[in-house]
């Protein structure tokens, strides 16, 4: 599959199951001393040819100024961890119930199976796109696939985006099971 | 892209993404001294060259007629803002909200990014296509690009459909992540 | 548009809004004295050549056998009313709210510009392809677009599959928005 | 309709209607002393020809390690049953429902009619491709199309991918019905 159908094909996805609204979120893939990134103010669900842009990893180029406001964020991980492609997105069921603990963990078998010690919950003063951001996750995705902003949302990393789109989907997967869990436990 | 294609395509994503059942909402697109504007009863999924009605911003003409009955509002707008395109949309949980508020203010850190201030709802005795909603929204409309008219939807403005669609699709997904909050926030 | 490209529209867009899911449901037209009604067994957004029945509204004949189980409602409606297509669904927070009322009430806008009066809820015994509900609902079917049989789902008429779509999504849809009104009137 | 595209159509159909996130669920059909399964690691929305595995049922060959962690689930079923097709999916309400009860009871006609005794929970220390699990659901799919396992997610039988999917889909819409009962039963 070319890298290009590769980011139309999760960023549709993303949208469809709901874990991403028409313009939020965004994903990166590594290639070498680059990454190739999603335009700033890009619809994820409906990626073109001129939405995807590749800028370097460590510096600025010409092309940095068209890439996702949270290219600082992307750049940090590529440098500290190993991961090959970041998907960024706004799981809302996440998003909720990160206001609420320091580890988002799931109650259903499959969520325990992937994510056995939960996922990190961080705290920052400015969410968006901040370095704040880039410091305090990029150490942590040495060691957990995903990561949850407090009130933001994921990012999630892997060999490509298939990796991260699957560990968001199921997170939230979980977080809708866990939202209806305590519906349940509470109406009885 | 085609004013024919942005329109079917941004009112296909509006339902897909829940903001609008099989009729409801409309859009326009400011066209100099006319304003192109959905069909009165189409299906904003399902557009068709014939559902594109172009007729005069200010004035009545042989096609004024099978424009969307909130035409008098679309109207409004363009003569008291700089608008270049509308998106009216029935968000369901930003319209259960706006029962309770005079303005949603979101929780998560990309709707207080967009709407630092929040977005005001409006209160009107006739909801539906009426000159009261024109008259209490459009002037609120040049200084903020989304206004709430209370149990009935939203009314979003920008330089195109995309904008509109923006808006609206961010500010419903706060509301979903607001709406989970609470949710949260009661059963622990 | 021909008639089976009708059905497989409405069919395909009442499952992907969550107003059917994969067998429930079924839809038809009249045609002078007889019906199109859809197979027995069908998957309602799948829908092809040989899932559409043409069958006598009022008597058997070879095609009788392979027609929804709710053949006799239809039969019924069509033989009582003006009614040239019937929509039945089974839209979730309609059916869950029709378990606490005898009429639906919208509270959103939309929901009260078209159905000002609300919407009856019918009590049966046997709720699925009786003669019961067929003797119930279809004199009521003369007077308002839609009835909500209790626990069961809709039965929405009009000119066209798309006014009966037009009605069950619309009401779905202020069901959600009451739900969610109700969520929030309880949690503040 | 070939083998391959009536994977393709159920995957697909599981994963827009929210009953599977993006790699959750495994499906396979009955061909003689085979199985044609999904692969480990698929996206069942996504299928290609590479992703379904042929392989014996009892037994092991050179695709058996290719094929879902599921197959030892799905082996027991095919030998103890005469399942022609499974289908395992995670629907989220229904796995929600599935902590407090043993058996989980419709509360909607629809539900009522197709699985008048309800559909039994099994509990198992380890959800996940145990064998735990195809030893305690084997059995009790002679008698029931489907199971459900507590907190994890459904297995259901029959004659065809399709009739898999329609007791998976028409279960979870009877779990949304009786999870807005309940919120509507406490909100009033």
């Amino acid at each position: 599959m070319s890298m290009l159908r590769e980011f139309q094909t999760i960023g549709y996805d993303l949208f469809v199951a709901g874990l991403n609204n028409s313009h939020s979120g965004n994903m990166s893939i590594r290639v070498n001393r680059m990454m190739a990134i999603t335009r700033s103010g890009s619809m994820l669900h409906r990626l073109e040819y001129n939405d995807i842009v590749e800028t370097l990893i460590d510096g600025e180029d010409s092309e940095s100024a068209r890439a996702s406001r949270e290219r600082p964020v992307h750049r940090a991980i590529y440098l500290q961890t190993g991961a090959q492609a970041i998907v960024h997105a706004h799981p809302p069921q996440l998003i909720a119930a990160s206001f609420f603990c320091d580890k988002f963990e799931p109650v259903d078998a499959e969520g325990r199976y992937f994510f056995p010690t939960g996922i990190p919950v961080v705290e920052v003063v400015n969410a968006i796109a901040s370095d704040e951001v880039a410091a305090k996750i990029a150490p942590l995705l040495k060691s957990t696939p995903v990561v949850i902003v407090r009130g933001h949302g994921t990012f999630a990393v892997g060999n490509s985006l298939e990796d991260g789109f699957h560990y968001t989907s199921s997170l939230e997967h979980s977080a809708r099971i866990a939202s209806a869990y305590r519906a349940n436990s509470n109406s009885r």
